[in-house]
């Protein structure tokens, strides 16, 4: 029988995912959070783990012997592309990098750093890309022919809500994506429709204005705003300040995965798999995932595994704490 | 980049699940059926794929060059018991073996053939055990601090459907096994029910009687019966063999695999993660995994791993006929 010691892990970036994936190791035994590093000055920085260390990014190297897994909790846009390929060479690494369309560049990135540096790197972990993906692929490969739908919310856009609050006049806002009931059951009772942007998701937005400030100019501002607005049904509600912070601090969010597909020799028969979340605070969910694959990195890195990993090539046993034995007993 | 051959594939016994197993492998163009092997007279078989061979199941070692994967379609009561690890000897095999409290048995027992004939054994494949297993494994990773609930149907439960025509007196009956649905609402809201055998499901029978038989009697016997009935809140329908005939032909199930959990540095975040299925053919949605797993099976081969296995051992690229750059582009 092996031996574990704790998986000693680092924090790269403490925003609201930092700070989600270090209570996420206090609900694991079988880790520890050794250091936060940060870009912020380290004196400023108050972190809730006794005995971890608070340190500069910029000596994020001298800790190398000391760190099992380094989970990278930059933004995509402009942190991970850098950071996590820079790391891989350091550090086995996981990230949660979500720009769909430009995964494949970043895997490659990522993956070359990793094979040079001898780690393990895992990317784009979280709940989509992750746990959605991974439904994806599996129920596509078990009902091939079928079709794929995902929905989310409802939940926050921290994009969509960014948009809004840059409208002039405007003083606070949150978007919230909300998919549309009758689509959601349209795919369910297994009809298989073609659907628009429009008919999957509406947004409902939550503003508060600046006194004085146009109501109406607001409202078409948003709703005919292009790529963010422009294809949806979109609401406006005005509120307080005071409604803003009591009703609308939470960060909730969550969505489904459906494929439904035919079997029998004629197609004769239909089935439905759906897999939802519904998640009260969108970074503590992603960071909860993240922890349970870097598990799953430490164990790859020790079977002596390198290159960028994703969800796709997990074993599944690897995220677990309990032994080969005990998930055959206790969970197959 | 590899050139693939299809995947040649033998079906040992052609019940219900054999017949699925075959029209799933006419949706996968990467594999193809070899032989399909019965203990009954092969003339006496008509299988509908043309050009594969029906072949006695005495004589499958005759065939051990030909087939990539023998998917084994037995019984788990009998059959599974016995002849996986007799295949796992000479084939690449998948099994459905699904009596949970004997898995670990059947793991040592099949783990120890393969490892001897330098095989991939891949047991209790489908989706309770399987799809629902591999579920209860990820959630349980993600959301340490929660409970899991597993719910099965609305759905037809082949073993209490023979335990209701063993009764005297009735001539065919089938019995459908019902989620209750406040339990499953409790479950969803989070709330993190204790829930007792009778709480969660309900069993509906469907009886044909025999002319003249003691109605009374039968139901009474049924909705007393040990093991099978008496823990639930049990109702028996009486129809007429038409009725039977018409409305209880299929053999449809599904059911629910929920886990609800929390996070936050004082638990203070609730997060529910579902999965479900709604299924009109058992046998054919099983034999779908099945036959995405004999996929893996045959990659996992390939690469040189021998040995028993489980959906939990399989990275989940595995299962698709797709490639690595075509996953990650257009799944992730």
């Amino acid at each position: 029988m092996e031996i574990y010691m704790k998986i000693r892990i680092g924090i790269f970036g403490y925003g609201n995912l930092g700070r989600g994936v270090e209570s996420a190791i206090g609900q694991n035994p079988d880790m520890e959070l050794v250091a936060v590093f940060t870009r912020r000055d380290p004196e400023s920085l108050k972190i809730a783990t006794a005995g971890a260390v608070v340190a500069r990014a910029d000596e994020v190297e001298k800790y190398k012997d000391d760190i099992d897994v380094m989970i990278i909790c930059g933004g995509s846009a402009t942190d991970l592309p850098v950071q996590t390929p820079a790391l891989a060479r350091h550090f086995t690494v996981v990230d949660s990098f979500d720009t769909h369309a430009r995964i494949p560049e970043h895997f490659a990135n990522v993956d070359k750093a990793a094979k040079e540096g001898g780690h393990v790197a895992m990317i784009s972990v979280g709940w989509d890309p992750g746990m959605f993906s991974l439904n994806r692929l599996i129920s596509g490969a078990i009902l091939p022919d079928g079709e794929d739908y995902t929905f989310w919310g409802k939940g926050v856009s921290q994009g969509h809500s960014d948009a809004i609050r840059r409208v002039d006049g405007v003083l606070d806002g949150k978007q919230y994506t909300i998919p549309v009931q009758s689509a959601l059951d349209a795919v369910r009772a297994g009809q298989a429709p073609t659907l628009t942007t429009r008919q999957k998701h509406i947004r409902e937005c939550f503003v508060v204005a600046a006194e004085g400030a146009d109501r109406e100019k607001i409202e078409r501002e948003i709703v005919t705003m292009p790529n963010y607005f422009a294809d949806y049904d979109t609401t406006v509600h005005f509120i307080t300040k005071e409604e803003f912070e009591r009703d609308h601090a939470g960060i909730p969010h969550g969505g489904f995965v459906i494929r439904s597909g035919r079997t029998g020799l004629d197609g004769e028969h239909s089935h439905v798999i759906e897999y939802s979340l519904k998640l009260d605070s969108n970074p503590e969910f992603t960071a909860s995932v993240i922890v349970a694959y870097a598990r799953a990195a430490a164990r790859l890195r020790r079977e002596g595994a390198v290159g960028c990993k994703t969800v796709f090539d997990v074993p599944p046993a690897y995220l677990s704490p309990l032994s080969h034995e005990e998930i055959i007993a206790k969970l197959l």
